[in-house]
């Protein structure tokens, strides 16, 4: 049976935004090499909007197609693409989707790292697809090699830079020496960061997105309320400039670690700005692009790179899916189902094994190294280098930069309430972790 | 059904060298995890080994398996691991396999891509899985994002670092300054390059890997044959110094265009050193690392980057392949077919759109640079810069180095012919191509 001679399956879509027009347009733009490549057409059955009566002119599509019946439009679909955002209704909507027998392919990461498990599960009893590459890394094809080429190997470490904004706004400050609320500001103006970035600063995105790569790469479920999460808001042009001074960069990472333990191994999910080499795979990642670093015991490591965000780059992973879903109606066959076998215990942060750097403004007296060393070695860390500089306008003071060999992160967090208790020392200037040795 | 209770999987491995004895080595390792990802174990029946008799003490599997039958051993299994490489009597092995109705995971990128539509048709007709994904790039994942990931989206460009060994050997030059011939042998004696390096230098290795991307990134079948091929052994100290004064390595690239035309899209596919800029993404890759960067409509600019060859790399490689067609025996369907639907004609070399690096000794002597730029214009090639240097030791000769706009490969090469031939051009010390601007 030739392509054009197959029935065509029918798409909805939900969501008209950024990326749902540019998910239309690829897929009126792309439909003859769609479905060569599926082996059937597909046939766009409708568009959910909130409101219709938007001119929405830049989408190529018959108008009569945009409908507010949410509900209704997914019952006819065999494939639904939801780019709605958010939990409820469209938690709902896909579920129904679901239960109508449809495929779903979705980009929504804050859904999918609050709940899942209810989706898999859902998708899984009733024999449908549930894909969701876009909603980590937009372009960058990182769920499907984590969960298929990398399923023959046991996968130790992810650590990505998957929030854009937030690597636009540490690289410019690393490239201007500026600090971060004006560098923010720079962002929205370029149309980097939104109006209001919480989401993204505050690591917010990162998260959700560290708990669905967490959960493919150790099969063990891990929910974004099991990250520990820290923002950029208080990063500062000194930590940059400190970063600098070692040869590193400050990035946002979403860092998932497997951790072996004398009860076994455990799991280690985090998201927080930290200094890596330049010379790290993902100390060259610049502006807005994302890359997320793999280590696998078989395969070494491993970066993919590319775009994270962006209404096309997105639409693009969108549309794999939907040809992978698609083939599947063709062929026969479905996904691998979620596995969450491992069950693999997610440690608090203060378990995760890191290294600090710390720097102090301290009194030039003599002893003051001895004490302050002596809290290291009270706390059981220990130091790699110091580097004491006597600030030059004021020589009864001076700067220590100490950085910690690997150490837990409690251990080097009460060393750090400890310091700051001595007479000696006048100020913690600032506490940043090392990552990516 | 629980996984131990389902009938197990049978998995024939045909050879058992580096990368044969790190499968079976993964196999065992980690076969309760591969059980549980599956949905079913894995049971190795059988190794097949050109010689009984030989120390195998480092494969940790039963010395019964290990047998000099190969046909008797892919009559029995499920699924068929084929790592001994070559052409014959592999394909016919290959063909038995999938004649007796099992899938097979192949790392053999010189067959694939001499001959991969015998054996995609076959696979094809049979019902049964073929994958191969460690035939290009070891561990990276590049295949199955190709293949899958990218499949809503147009590809327009792959450019990949694909061999190992000239990469070593080109960024030992670069950061040492020595020649071709010296860098191999340091190359050998680090086990970085064959006692006969001839398939990894002159590009046959890369020239294959070629084929098998542009085959998949352009649903069009492209075979080795199909392939311009040039090695990179007549690399010169001079060439990198050259390059490095422009701020670019030199890399050997296996370069996959789809090309517009005026009679529609066409493919380039070629394999040859080239200058690129130490900033773009592959610039960076060093040691023996492989990376492949994508351009695609709407993802954009992508990169995978990871160990392109060695044993347990090509090993993950091998069994994430393996896990995905045996979630298929257990759950059903198979891969997409190989599409070769979009069948675009492959462009000869002097049609590829490239720039030239040229550096010329010429006569300092009034007129040369206008002679020489009559050249240039005479074949419609545009120049981008020109960059006269005197030679300090001989006042009456200089340097030219001119670099090209875009223009046909025929041009260019014409053009440097022609320049031959001029009186006052001394000789054409170098010449190399510029890509990835």
């Amino acid at each position: 049976m030739s392509v054009a001679a197959r029935p065509p399956l029918r798409v909805a879509l939900l969501g008209c935004g950024v990326v749902g027009s540019a998910v239309a347009r690829l897929l009126v733009e792309n439909s003859a090499d769609l479905a060569s490549r599926i082996g059937a057409p597909l046939e766009l059955v409708g568009i959910a909007v909130r409101r219709l009566g938007r001119d929405r002119s830049d989408v190529p599509v018959d108008p009569a197609l945009f409908t507010t019946d949410a509900e209704g439009l997914v019952a006819r679909a065999d494939i639904v693409i939801e780019v709605v955002g958010g939990i409820e209704p469209t938690r709902d909507l896909i579920l129904s989707a679901i239960h109508h027998g449809a495929s779903v392919v979705s980009a929504n990461k804050a859904l999918l790292a609050e709940d899942g498990p209810t989706l898999y599960a859902a998708a899984d009893a009733g024999g449908v697809d549930l894909y969701y590459e876009a909603a980590v890394a937009g372009a960058i094809p990182i769920l499907r090699p984590i969960r298929e080429s990398l399923a023959g190997d046991r996968i130790t470490k992810v650590i990505g830079i998957v929030n854009g904004t937030t690597n636009f706004v540490l690289d410019k400050m690393d490239t201007s020496g500026a600090g971060f609320s004006e560098t923010v500001e720079v962002a929205q103006s370029l149309g980097y960061a939104e109006a209001d970035p919480t989401a993204d600063v505050e690591g917010f995105d990162a998260a959700a997105k560290a708990a669905i790569l967490a959960s493919l790469a150790f099969h063990t479920r891990v929910s974004s309320a099991d990250v520990h999460r820290e923002g950029i808001s208080e990063v500062t042009a000194a930590d940059i400039a400190a970063a600098a001074e070692m040869g590193c960069v400050v990035k946002l990472l979403a860092i998932c670690e497997r951790v072996a333990g004398s009860d076994g191994d455990a799991v280690s999910v985090r998201v927080h700005p930290a200094m890596i080499p330049r010379s790290h795979p993902l100390g060259s990642v610049r502006d807005a692009f994302n890359a997320v670093f793999v280590e696998a015991e078989a395969a070494g490591q491993l970066m993919f790179y590319g775009r994270g965000a962006g209404g096309d780059p997105t639409a693009s992973a969108v549309l794999g899916d939907v040809v992978e879903v698609a083939r599947h109606r063709v062929n026969g066959g479905r996904a691998a189902a979620e596995t969450a076998y491992a069950d693999l215990p997610v440690l608090p942060m203060g378990a995760a094994i890191t290294r600090y750097h710390i720097s102090l403004d301290v009194d030039d007296l003599p002893g003051v190294l001895a004490s302050v060393a002596t809290e290291f070695a009270a706390h059981g860390v220990s130091i790699e280098t110091v580097r004491q500089q006597v600030a030059a306008s004021e020589d009864d003071r001076a700067n220590l930069v100490i950085v910690t060999h690997r150490a837990a992160d409690a251990a080097l967090s009460a060393t750090v309430d400890a310091l700051e208790g001595l007479d000696t020392v006048r100020e913690v200037v600032s506490v940043m972790r090392v990552e990516g040795d």
